[in-house]
C-alpha cells in the first residue's frame, strides 16, 4: 500500500498536538492529548499518545499502513538517540531519559519509523519542507517564544553534531557583563533578553530605573503581548522596548552568520509576530555587525505557515 | 595508471609552498616559490606556479598522471567557485576575483582536478586526514596566527555555507562595548584579541595603563613569541597575558559550542604553539562558561602535524 502520509506529534509541557498529513503539507485531521496528567510515569503517556494517533489516522479516514512515519518534535529530543532527556517541563522525563522513539514505535506494533527532534529543529525542517524556506539548502530556524530555540540547515540537513545536541542559539552570550541570570543557570544569554520572558523582564527594569511614562505602568504583569499591544498603540517605551531587543537579535544574528553562511534566517513564534516592530531594527543591526562579505546579503523571512498547524507539520515533515 | 599521490598547494602572502603527498601523509618533495613579483598578473603566477608544481613533481620521481589532484588552501579561497578574491595580502587578488582553479587547470593541460578552500579549512582537513582529528566527524578547528581562522566540520565535511565563505569564527563579537577594531573593521572581534597580533595588542594596552614590573618593558615591539619567552622565564604580566587570552578563546569557544556541538575543538597555528600557557585557562573558561549539557565534555586538542608539513597536507587532502 502507498506509504503518502505522514503524522506530526508536537509534544509541549501542557498539551501534545497530533495530527494526520498529507504531502503537500495539508492536516488532514488534528487531535490534542494533555502531557501533564501522568506524573513521572513515561510509560502511560506513551499508551496514551499510541491511542490518540491510531484515533486520529482513523479519524482521518486512514489506516496505520498508509502512514510512512511518525515525526516527533519534543523538548530535549535527541534526533540521534531517540531519546527526550531531562526536559524539565515534561514531569515523565525530567529526571530520566525515556527512549521516546522505541517506546512509540513498539506501542504501535513495533514496526512504525518514529524520527524524533527538538522542537526548534522540527520547526526548521517544517519551514524547508512546507514554508518560508522551501528551496533553501542553508538558514538557521530561530523560535521566539517563552525561550529562544535554534535549528541549522546545512546542505540541506538539520545540524545535530556529535551528539545530537546542536543549535542551542538561545544559550550563546549576547552580554559579557553583569549579563542577566537566564533559566539555563548561565548569564548574559540571547534567550534572557530576546524571548517572550526576556522582553518582559526588560520592559521592567526600564519601568523600574526610569519615570518615563508609559501605558505599561498601569499593569500588575507585563507581558509581550501587553507591550505588543502598548507599541500599537503608539507607547514610545513600548516601541523602544522592541527597537532595543531587535537590535540585540540582529546582532548575534551577525555571529551566527560568521559560523554557518546561510541564505536566510527563518523567525517562528509568539514574539516573532511582532515582525512590524522587530524587522526594522534588527536588520539594521545585522547588516551593521555582520562582516562586510555578507552585508545586505542575508534576508531575515518570518514562518509562513499557519500557526495552527505550524508545530504539527514540522513535527510531521522529519518523517518524509 | 594509478593515481595514489596528491598535490598540496598553500598560498601565502609573501610565499607559496608545494609539496608531493602519499596516501599515509608523507611529504616526498616540496618546494616553493614567491607569491608577491607578480605584481597584479595572476597569469604570471599562474604560470609560475604550474611550472613549479610539475617541476615537484619530477622530483618526486612520480608523472603527472600518477596525482590524484592539487588540493589548494588560499586566503579568501573559495571552494564552491574556485576563486581567490579580493584577498588583501595578494596583489594579483586584491581588487579582483581570481579564478584560481579553472586556470591552474588549464595551466597543467586542462584534465587535472584542481580543489581550492581557504587556509583553516584546508587545515581542518588535513587534521582531519593526517592529524589531531582522525576519526573524528565534528570538530573545529581554530587557526591562531596573524589572524584567527576557523574551519568547522559537520558529520566529516567542511561547513562552507550558501556562499562558501562559512567559517568566520574570528570574527564573531567578544567585546561587546569599546570593543578594539578588528582589521575587518569591526569592533571587538576575537581575532581583535585572540591572535598573535590580539595578544601583543594586550601588552603594549597593560604596559601603558599600569607600572607594573615586567620584562616587556624592555622591547621596543613586542611580539607573540616575545611574551611567550617572557612567560617562560616566569614574568607575571606575560603568564596573565595568556591567562586573559585563554579565557577569551575559553568563552568564545563555548558559543561555538552551543552552535555545532562538536567533539573537539582543534588548535592550531603560531599562537597555539603557547599551549602549556593557554589550555588550562582556556579550558577553564569554556566549561565554565558552557551549557550544562556540555561541560567537560569537548576536548580541546593541539594539531598533531609537523608545522613545516602541516600546510601542505592540509591543503594536499582536499585532492583525495
Amino acid at each position: 500500500m502507498a506509504k503518502d502520509f505522514v503524522v506530526g506529534v508536537d509534544v509541549g509541557g501542557q498539551t501534545t498536538k497530533i495530527g494526520v498529513v498529507d504531502t503537500r503539507g495539508e492536516v488532514l485531521s488534528q487531535t490534542i492529548i494533555r502531557s501533564d496528567i501522568f506524573g513521572d510515569d513515561a510509560a502511560a503517556y506513551i499508551t496514551a499518545l499510541a491511542a490518540a494517533i491510531k484515533e486520529n489516522i482513523a479519524q482521518a479516514g486512514k489506516t496505520l499502513d498508509e502512514i510512512r512515519g511518525i515525526g516527533v518534535g519534543a523538548p530535549n529530543g535527541n534526533y540521534y538517540t531517540g531519546e527526550v532527556a531531562f526536559a524539565p517541563n515534561l514531569a515523565w522525563a525530567a529526571n530520566k531519559a525515556v527512549p521516546f522513539a522505541r517506546m512509540l514505535s513498539e506501542a504501535l506494533g513495533g514496526e512504525m519509523k518514529v524520527i524524533l527532534t527538538n522542537d526548534a529543529n522540527a520547526a526548521a525542517v517544517g519551514e524547508m519542507t512546507y514554508g518560508a524556506a522551501r528551496g533553501m539548502k542553508d538558514f538557521i530556524m530561530i523560535t521566539l517564544g517563552t525561550g529562544v530555540g535554534s535549528g541549522i540547515v546545512v546542505g540541506g540537513n538539520v545540524l545535530y553534531g556529535h551528539d545530537g545536541f546542536a543549535g542551542e542559539l538561545g544559550h550563546v552570550t549576547v552580554v559579557r557583563n553583569n549579563g542577566r541570570t537566564c533559566g539555563c543557570g548561565r548569564q548574559g544569554c540571547l534567550e534572557a533578553y530576546c524571548s517572550a520572558i526576556g522582553i518582559s523582564r526588560t520592559a521592567r527594569e526600564w519601568l523600574e530605573c526610569t519615570d518615563e511614562p508609559s501605558s505599561l505602568r498601569d499593569l500588575e504583569n507585563i507581558t509581550s503581548k501587553d507591550i505588543y499591544d502598548a507599541a500599537k498603540a503608539g507607547d514610545k517605551l513600548a516601541l523602544r522596548l522592541f527597537d532595543y531587543t531587535g537590535t540585540i537579535l540582529g546582532r548575534a544574528f551577525a555571529d551566527f552568520i560568521a559560523f554557518s553562511a546561510p541564505e536566510a534566517i527563518v523567525l517562528f513564534g509568539g514574539l516573532a509576530r511582532a515582525k512590524e516592530f522587530l524587522y526594522e531594527p534588527m536588520k539594521k543591526a545585522m547588516n551593521e555587525s555582520v562582516l562586510k562579505i555578507w552585508r545586505d546579503k542575508v534576508e531575515i523571512v518570518f514562518s509562513s505557515l499557519k500557526e495552527s498547524d505550524a508545530a504539527i507539520l514540522g513535527a510531521s515533515a522529519l518523517a518524509w
